[in-house]
C-alpha cells in the first residue's frame, strides 16, 4: 500500500453524540469522547493522523466525505448509524472519492428490526464490523493498521 | 467475565481448507495452517489456550460445539463459510451451548451473490467481521481479548 | 405519573410550514401558526408550557429531540410529515430519548400512495391520530391532558 | 355541516366485551359499560343522541351499520377490534351507508403483529385514533364535537 | 401557457458539485459550472430567467423549491441524485407549490443498482430525462421552450 | 464519434398509428405522420438520413432493427409503446445489432399502471425520455445531433 | 345431465340486500326483490324451482350450502359479495356437498380495490360472470339452462 | 345506449382455431366454425351485424380492434386466449378506440396455471365471462342485447 | 399442574357437522358424534368432563371460548377447520380466556391448498396435531392427560 | 393394514442429542435415552419392534431411512429437527421409500423464527405433531398403534 | 414408441438468424444454416426426416407448431429464446398439440438477467439442454435417437 | 482446449443409490451401476479417463471435488440431486476448483415441486441437462466430447 503516512477520518452517524449517556446497558458506557480520545491516542502511537466528526446532519457528513480527499485521508472508519438504511447520498459520496472505508455497528444490527439488516455502505466497503460495542471503532483502526504494516 | 482462563474454538467452514491455495488474488496468499499458527501465537502470548478445526462436514462442526462446553471452551470464533447461508442446525448447536461466539467471513459477502446476504448466524452472535481477510480472524480473537482484559 | 407540570413539545416536519397557504382543501385554511397559537393557549389554560418547531431539516427535528429532556420535556407530540416514511435517524432520537411521544398526521395517509403505508414511529409512539385535520394536533394535546388528570 | 342534531352509533368489534375483566394491565381496568357510559354522559351534556353496540357476530354490526341512515345516525366510532383485519364485509357496509365514521383502536396495532398492520377500514374513515387506550373513544366523539361546533 | 417571462429553476442534488471532478470516464469533464453557463447562456438568449442551486442538504432544496412560486419560478428541473431515492420530503415540497418540474438524471439509472429503479418524483413530474449526460439538462430546458413556444 | 454521415431509424411501436385520431386530450393533437415529417425536417436541416416505421407487429419491428446495421443506420430512436413491457425479442433485436439507441415515451409511464412501470429496454439504451409528449421524439434527435456535434 | 328437474339455489352474500336502495349510479336500480322475482319468474317458465336466499352472516349461507342436497338443488347461483375474498368456510362447503356453482358479481371486481382481485371461489366454480351488473344472474340461470338443453 | 343498429365483433385468440379437434374432453365438440355460425344466427335473429376473426398473431387482432370504430362496431367479443396473460399491446388497442366488450374465456382460468391468473383485459372490460365453455360467447352475446333491449 | 379436575371444551369449527356424510374416502366414517361420544368416553374413564361444541357461525365459538373460564374448563381441543386461516375474532377470543389448547386437524394441511398453509392459532396453541383423521382429537386429549398425570 | 408385526424406526435429527443436558426449560428435562427407553417399552407392551437413531449428520439419518424397507420398517416417526427445515435429501429419502412417516417437534415451531415456520416434510407426512414436548414422540406412536388396531 | 419413421421439426426463435454473424464471442461462429445443415445430415443418416424453420414472428412459429401434427412431426426441437419468457400462446399450440419437445437454450440462461430465470415452455417440455452452444441442438437431435433406438 | 488426455469425474447426489430399485416408473430401470458401466464403455472406447462416485454426504462430494485438479480431472459431470436446491458449499467447491462441469437432471424439475425450480449450480455449470433420464449423462459426456473434438 502507498508509503505516505495514513490520516484516519472517523465519522459518526445520527444519534451517536448520545452515546453514554443514554441506554448504557445497551450501549455500554462510553460517550464518544472517550472513544475518539482512544482512537486518536493509538493513532499517535504509530505516527498517524486521525481526526473525526459527529453529525445528526446528512449533509455535513456528505461535506466531510468530499473532502476527504484533499485533505489527505487515506481511510475511513464510518458508523453511518441510522443512516445506514437510509442515506443513499452518502453512500454515492463515499463512491465518488473512492477513500476506502470500513463499516462499524456498535451493536448487532442483524438482531435487530428487519428494517436494520440493509446497509447502503456494506456492499463498497472494504469491510463490515457489527456487535461489538465501542471495541468496532478500535478494531477498525486495527484492521487499516495490519494493512498498512503488512510487507506487500 | 469469568476469571478462568479464556480458550477460544477456532472453526472453519467448508472449503477453507483451499485456502491460501486456489484464487490468491481474491482470497490472499495466507493458508489455514498459517492463519491457525498466527492465531496460536496470539492466544499463547496470553496465556491462553486456543485449538482450531477446519471441516466439509457440517456434522464434524456441530460435533466440535457440542463438545465445546466440556472441554472448557469460553469463546467461539467461527467461518461458518457456505453453511452460513444454509445450516440451521449449526445454528442451533451454536445456540444450545450457549458459548459466545463471533461469526467471520474473509470476503465482503455484502457485495456478492443475493444468497450471501442472508446468514443463519449473525443475529445470535456476538459479533460479525466481514471482508478485512485474514485479518477478520485475528481481529476477532483481539476482540475477546479487549472484552476479557477490560475491568469490569 | 409524574407530578412535575407537564412540559410538551411539538414537532411538525418538512413542508408543514405551508400549511394554510397551499391546498386549503386538502389541509385546511389553519396555518402552522394558528395550530401552534391555539395549541399554547390550551397549554397555558391548564398551567403547562408548550413550545413548538418546524424544521425542514432532519438534524434540527434530531436536535430538537435529543435536547427535549436537559429541557424538561415530559412529552412530544410529532407530525413528522415526509419523514414519517424515511428516518430512522428521527426514530433513533425518539426511541434513544424515551420521551413519550403521539404521532399525529393531518391527512388519512392510509387513503394515499402506497410509500405512506408505512411509518418508521408508529410502533414505538404510545399513540397515532391520524386524517382529522388540524383536530388531530389538539386531540393529542387532550390526549396527554386525561393521562395526567387520571388518578392512578 | 349539517344543522339536524348530532347522533353517534359506537360499535365495538368482537372480544371488546371482555374489556377490562382480563388482561387489565395491557387494556386498563375500565368495562365497556363504563367506556359507553362516559361518552353517553359526553353525548348527553352536548344534548346529542349516543347509542353503541358490542357483537361478536360480524352480521349484527353489519346489521346495525346498514339501519344506521334509517335512524338519523350522522356519525359512527367504530372499533372493529379483529375484524379491522379480516372484514371486508364491514367494510362494504360502511361503504355502502356512506356515514362519516372514525376508527378506534384501544392497543398500538403498530406494535403488534404484523397480521394487524393492515387494516380495511383505514383507507375510507375520516380518521384513525390508535394506541391511547379507552381514550381514543372520547377523542373520538370530541373530534366530531369540534367538526360540529366549528363554523363553516 | 402563461404569457409572463419564463423563470426556471435548476436544482441539482447531492455529490453534483463533484462532475467533472471526479470519475470523468464515467459523468464526463464538464463540471456543474460549465452546465450552469451553459444553461444559463440558453435562457438569456431567450429573454428568461435562470438561476440554479446545487446542496448536499435535503432542506436546502425543499427551501429552494418552497419559495419558487413566490419568485416568480414558472418550471424546474431537477436533478434529485441520491435524493431520486429516498427522499419524499423533496416530492412533497414540489408537489405542494406545485410548479411544473422535469426529471433528469445524468446517468442511466436504470443501468444501475436495483435501488435505482425506484424514484419518489418520476409520477409527478411532467417529463424524465435519463442517461444522456449533462444534456439531458439542455434537453430538459429545450423542452420547457417548446412548450412556451407552441402557439396554444 | 464516426465520421460517417448519421443515419437516423426512427421505430414506433403498436397503437401509435393512432396518434392524433384518438384521446387528443391525452397524447396531443400531432399525427404520426406529423411527427415524421418534422423529424425528417430536421434531420434534413442537417444534411442526414433519417428514415421511420410504424408497426403494430413485433416481428416488423424486430426486422427492422436487424437490417439496421446493414443500411447504415448510425443511431436509433425508439417508442416501443406497449412493447416497452412485453417484448424480450426486440430489446434481444436491439441488443443484437448494438446500434447506440434512445427510448421515448409519449407519456409519462411513472404515472400510470403499475406493469408499465418496468421496460424491457430502458437499461440497454442510451438514454430515455419520457413525458413530454411528441416533444420526446423532437428531444431525443437533438440529443443523438448534440453527441455529433461534440468535439470529442 | 340428470334427468331430474333442476332446483336452483340463488345466493346473495353481505350487503346484497341494500342494492337498488344505495349508490344505484354503480350498481344500478333494481332491488334485490326484482332480480329474484325475475330469476323465479325464468325459472317457473321452464318448469324448474328456484329458491334464494340473501344474508349478512355467513354461517347462514354456510347452513344453506349444507341443506342443498337434501332438498333436491342441483345448482347454485352464489354472489358471495364481500366473502368472496375472505370465506374460506363458504367455500368449503361448496366443496364438500359438491353442487355445481356459478359465481356472479354484479361489479366488475377487477377494476376495484387490489384485495377484490382475489376470489376463494373461482377456482372451484364452474363458471364466473363478473361486471355485467344484475345481467350477470340472469346469464348464469341461462348458462345453466343451456347446459340442461344440451342433447349430450 | 345507441339507437343504431347493433354490428358486433367476435375476437377469437391464438390457439382457438384448434377447438374441437384437439383435447376435446377439455374445451368440447364445438369447432370456432360452429360457434360463429350459432353466433351470427343469434345476431340475424335480431338483425343485427356480426363478424368474427380468428388469429395466431397479436398484429391481425390489434389491426382488427383499430378498425372497428370505422366499420361501425359497438361491442367486441373477445376471447384473447394466451395473450390474455401476455399482451400489452392488445390491451392498448381496445382502450385507444373504445369500444365496450366483453372477456370470454372457455376454460375456467382460476383453476389452472398461476399465470393464467392475471389477465390484461378485465379492467378495462365491461364485463368477465369465464369457465362456461362455448357457451360463454353466446352468454356474452345475449348480454349485449340486454342492455340494447333495456328501455334507458 | 392444577390440582383440580380437568374440563375439557372440545370445539369444532365450520363444516365439520358434515363429517362422516360427504367425502369419506378423504376425511374417514366416524361422524362427529361418533368423534364427541369417545372423547366423553375417553373423559369419563378418567373422572374428567367433556362439553363440546360444532358450529358455522364464528361468534358462536368465540361464545364459547369467552364462557370457558367461567365454566372452569381446564383445557380446550379446537379444530377451528376453514377459521384456522381467517378468524382473527377467534384467535384473540382464546388469547384473552388463556386456556390453553391444542390445535387439531383432521386432514394434513399442508398438502393442500397454499392459503391452507398459515394457521392464525398455532403460534399461541400449546401444540398441533395434523393429519391423523379423528383420532388427532384423542390424541390430543391423551395429550392433556399426559400432563395431568405426570408429576410435577 | 397390514398384518405383519409392525416395526417403527424413530429417527432424531442434529443437536437432539443434547436433550434434557441444555436448556431444560424450554425443552424438559427428559434424555433421549428416556424417551427412547419409553418408547421400546411401549412397542415391547405391544409385541412391536422399534429401533432408535439420533445424528447430526444428514447422510446417517439418510442411509438409515434407504434401508428401511429392507429391514423391514412399517413406519417411521421423525423428529427432523434444524433438517426439518434445509434437508431436501432427507426428504427425497423419505419419499423415495415410500414407508409411511410421522413427523414431530419438541417445541412449537410456529411460534419461533419464521424461517422455522417451513417444513420439507410436513406435505409428504401423514401427520405432524408439535408442541407437546417428549409427548409427541409418545403420541405418534400411539396414532401408529390406533391404525393398526383399528379393524379396516 | 412410434415405429413410423421419426419425423423431426426444428424450431428457432427470434434473433437466431443472426447467429454466427453477430456476437461470435458470445455465441460461435456457427450459423443458423450450418447447424440445420449438421442436423439434417444426422437424420438422413438415420433415415429420417428433418425440417426447421426460424421465424422473428410469434405467429409463425405457433402456425408450425399447429401444422406439425398432420404433417407426421414426431418431435419438436426448439429454441424459443425470447419468446422463452413470454410467449404463452406459444406454450398454448404445443400443449394442444401434444408432440413431445425438447427445448434447447444456446447460452446458460441461469448465469443471464434475472427476467430470463422464468421459461414458459421447460414445465412442458421432455426435457431442456441450455448453455452448451451449437451442440445443444445436437444433443437433443440424439436424447430422440436413443429414446427411439431403446428397445422398450 | 487442453491437449491432455481428457479425465472426466461423474458425481452423483444424495439417493441415486436408489436408482433403478425405486420408482421405476419414474426414474426407469436402470442402475446407477448400469449407468456408470455406460459412460465407463464410452470414456474408454475414446481413450479417456472416467471415474464415477455417489454419495448421499455432501462433504464426501465436496472432498471429491476439491480432489479433482490434483488427479487431473478435466471435466465434472454432476447430478446434485436434493444438493441442488441447498448446497451452497458443494457450489463453492466447484468454483474454487475451477473445473468446468456439466449439471444433469435425470427428471424434468421444472415440472416439479416450486422449491426444485432454483439450482445453486446451474449459474456456474458450462452447461445444463435435464429431463431426458440416463441419457442425460450419456449425453453430457457426448458433449465433452463434441468439445474437445472441435478444431479450435
Amino acid at each position: 500500500m502507498a508509503v505516505s503516512i495514513p490520516h484516519i477520518l472517523v465519522l459518526h452517524g445520527p444519534n451517536l453524540n448520545l452515546l453514554g449517556q443514554r441506554e448504557p446497558a445497551h450501549y455500554g458506557r462510553s460517550t464518544l469522547a472517550d472513544i475518539d480520545a482512544k482512537l486518536s491516542a493509538m493513532a499517535k502511537a504509530w505516527g498517524w493522523t486521525l481526526s473525526s466528526l459527529q453529525s445528526n446532519a446528512e449533509h455535513q457528513l456528505i461535506d466531510a466525505v468530499q473532502l476527504a480527499p484533499n485533505q489527505g485521508v487515506t481511510n475511513i472508519i464510518i458508523n453511518p448509524a441510522a443512516f445506514t438504511h437510509t442515506s443513499v447520498a452518502l453512500r454515492d459520496a463515499l463512491s465518488a472519492v473512492a477513500v476506502p472505508f470500513i463499516e462499524v455497528h456498535l451493536s448487532n444490527i442483524h438482531a435487530r428490526e428487519p428494517f436494520r439488516q440493509h446497509s447502503y455502505f456494506s456492499d463498497i466497503a472494504q469491510g463490515v464490523i457489527a456487535g461489538l460495542g465501542a471495541d468496532g471503532y478500535f478494531l477498525a483502526l486495527e484492521a487499516i493498521y495490519r494493512r498498512f504494516s503488512r510487507p506487500d
